[in-house]
């Protein structure tokens, strides 16, 4: 039977404390293994009742951007990670002059915050990449254009972009005064892209330890809708294993040269080199922190991203990275144009029709095109779990009647 | 990439919070598919930072034995359910007539709390048990075992027993003083059952929920040492599919007749009838709550019985409950008699040596034979699998020196 806790205080083991910087979806979901493992988080949140802070009892609310708030929430704790990539790049410095182990750390974030840090410095490992150039003018925007195929022409913001935020595909010169006023008006440049035309979207996802242990997911193929991943499937169907072994060694070099601790997703076209023929990967985004395109982890690994991100960042040795079913299938929740009510109302069906399906809430209001969740399936038979996905996803956004099978 | 969290407070999802009473592992351990589910959980906790309390942020520290401290944490939530059974009935009808839910509720409940009631209903019911009767003398106990096979005989207070505590084998009816003074002082009664020769101890898990639906779990094998629970092997090696299909039936037969909601956990002897030669099973006690021979769930099954705790007392459709692996074995990390220092410290070898290896540990300080973490692990080879979590447990309980491989 369970054991009666004691009448009096029991002390916190001595675990060390981790602070995670960032109160959204992804710090929420390191909770769970932190119980598991019994690890105790303390969390900055950026207001209450955010996602992360409804799951985190030692949480603060307040500012990342302010270096005192940083150093009150980190205050005790050897080691820090992040929810997302955005505390700025001085602060990481003063925190490790403190003491306070970042990880990632300034000089690895730094090609995940800056998409033209991170452009050449891949180019120089030699590492495939679209071709790119830090532009200042419309005038730049139509010579990068004329060097290569022509527009369209993805223009991004160096800085600060995400789900879609930040990116621009013109058609011409002219088109891109929205995107350089964006980037004026954020302090930071612009970068032209050529736009790949890539058969499909894949995603290579390790961890690595500040001992130099990595594991390595496998490579798994993605479905963005306007910008934001709507899909992900693990592993990528069909997929050269030249390729996908290709694609995870490109993940484990980047982690290892940019010294990147905890979770590394490294996002991939999947194309075809117009010379040869032959299929070829090439690195779209970097992201160092539990990534959208690793969730499928959860029910589908042996050791989710997640538990290995905070195994990682702890530098304890790094669990099985494997899958343990055949196909696993996430989709995302997103939130629908219609007044969808709660979530919760969207159980008694989802788990009815299907027992094994998993699903993820992440406690945030629903507002439309907003990431409230996702649903994970797996199973022999991919049709079957991306159907049972698919289904469940769509009835939690609102877009299923209830005549609806 | 990770979406910012809005600046403004962002409110609970319209989620029923669900009121959960004790703050030991089985409450910490609902908090991770609570996180997952998006459920809120409010948390009646023991004292400051026990188990619990370290993961769930809406918590109340106070004395369960205490009705307006019952009321005062359950005001506003339609469920309260429990993470031990030792809240008195008279409290949880006083909750009823407030309109809270009790899953389960107060007429079930007494069955996991009363043995004697719970042996006099079983029988009853035609479940076989064990043969016992409650006795008040000495001379009772000598009577009952002159009615059977003579000593040794088992007497257990019918009230407040757990983990091996309240439970005395004697082998002549004067020993028998040392149980009736403990009833006495408690102000229980004395239940004597014959000692039964079982081949193995088995666990039949189930789910039910207040609409009917009920899941049964893989039947398993338990091996107890000094009355706790040591190691569950999922299923039930070599065990006849009659005799599991058997303790399935009882196991859904006793949730149903008695009204139980949530999770049921029914502990078996499997034993050989003396006339016949044919294998059967026994009930030995049954428990209201997730209960520690379904942690193997939580890694092995589709659907943890932490998960379908939570589904079942939200009358919500429950997962599927099949294993997903072969084989999946559970041991209890036990408080060493040593003095270990932190759990934490055996991350490192017991995660090097075992990728695959799942480790659960509750945040509770270490102390001689307490429950303070368990581990699963699973596989194809049930030697294999064996000796990987018999390994890592003596590890986290340092029974293993640095040699030791």
């Amino acid at each position: 039977m369970s054991e009666v806790p004691p009448a009096t205080p029991s002390p916190q083991p001595t675990a060390p404390t981790l602070a995670v910087i960032g109160g959204g979806q992804l710090a929420r979901m390191l909770a769970q293994p932190a119980i598991a493992l019994g690890l105790p988080l303390r969390l900055l949140a950026e207001a209450p009742g955010v996602s992360a802070a409804q799951v985190v009892v030692d949480h603060t609310v307040g500012d990342y951007r302010d270096l005192a708030t940083l150093r009150a929430v980190t205050h005790g704790c050897a080691v820090v990670t992040f929810d997302h990539e955005h505390v700025p790049t001085e602060h990481l410095r003063a925190l490790e002059a403190d003491g306070v182990a970042c990880r990632p750390g300034p000089d690895a974030l730094v090609h995940a915050q800056d998409k033209a840090v991170m452009r050449a410095r891949l180019s120089a490992m030699g590492i495939p990449c679209p071709r790119h150039a830090v532009v200042a003018t419309p005038d730049d925007v139509a010579r990068f254009a004329a060097e290569g195929d022509g527009f369209p022409v993805v223009l991004k913001t160096t800085r600060g972009g995400y789900d879609g935020k930040g990116v621009w595909v013109v058609g011409s010169a002219g088109e891109a005064s929205e995107a350089f006023a964006a980037a004026d008006a954020a302090g930071v440049e612009v970068l032209a892209e050529e736009k790949v035309a890539f058969t499909r979207e894949l995603s290579a996802l390790v961890a690595r330890s500040p001992s130099g242990q990595a594991a390595a997911y496998p490579v798994v193929q993605t479905t963005q809708l306007d910008g934001i991943c709507h899909e992900v499937i693990a592993p990528a169907p069909d997929l050269d294993p030249q390729l996908a072994h290709e694609a995870q060694q490109i993940a484990l070099r980047v982690a290892a040269e940019l010294g990147v601790t905890g979770i590394l997703a490294v996002e991939l076209f999947e194309t075809v080199d117009p010379t040869t023929g032959a299929g070829r990967v090439l690195v779209n985004e970097l992201a160092m922190r539990p990534h959208n395109t690793g969730h499928w982890s959860q029910d589908g690994a042996v050791t989710s991203q997640f538990e290995n991100h905070l195994r990682a960042v702890l530098d304890l040795p790094l669990g099985d990275p494997r899958p343990r079913e055949r196909w696993t299938v996430m989709v995302n929740i997103l939130g629908g144009e219609a007044e969808v009510g709660s979530l919760y109302a969207g159980y008694p069906h989802a788990f009815a029709r299907d027992p094994r399906l998993r699903v993820h809430l992440y406690g945030k209001d629903v507002r439309p095109g907003r990431k409230v969740g996702h649903v994970n399936a797996y199973g022999d038979d991919l049709d079957e779990v991306l159907d049972r996905a698919r289904h469940a996803a769509a009835w939690f956004r609102g877009d299923l009647g209830e005549d609806s099978e």
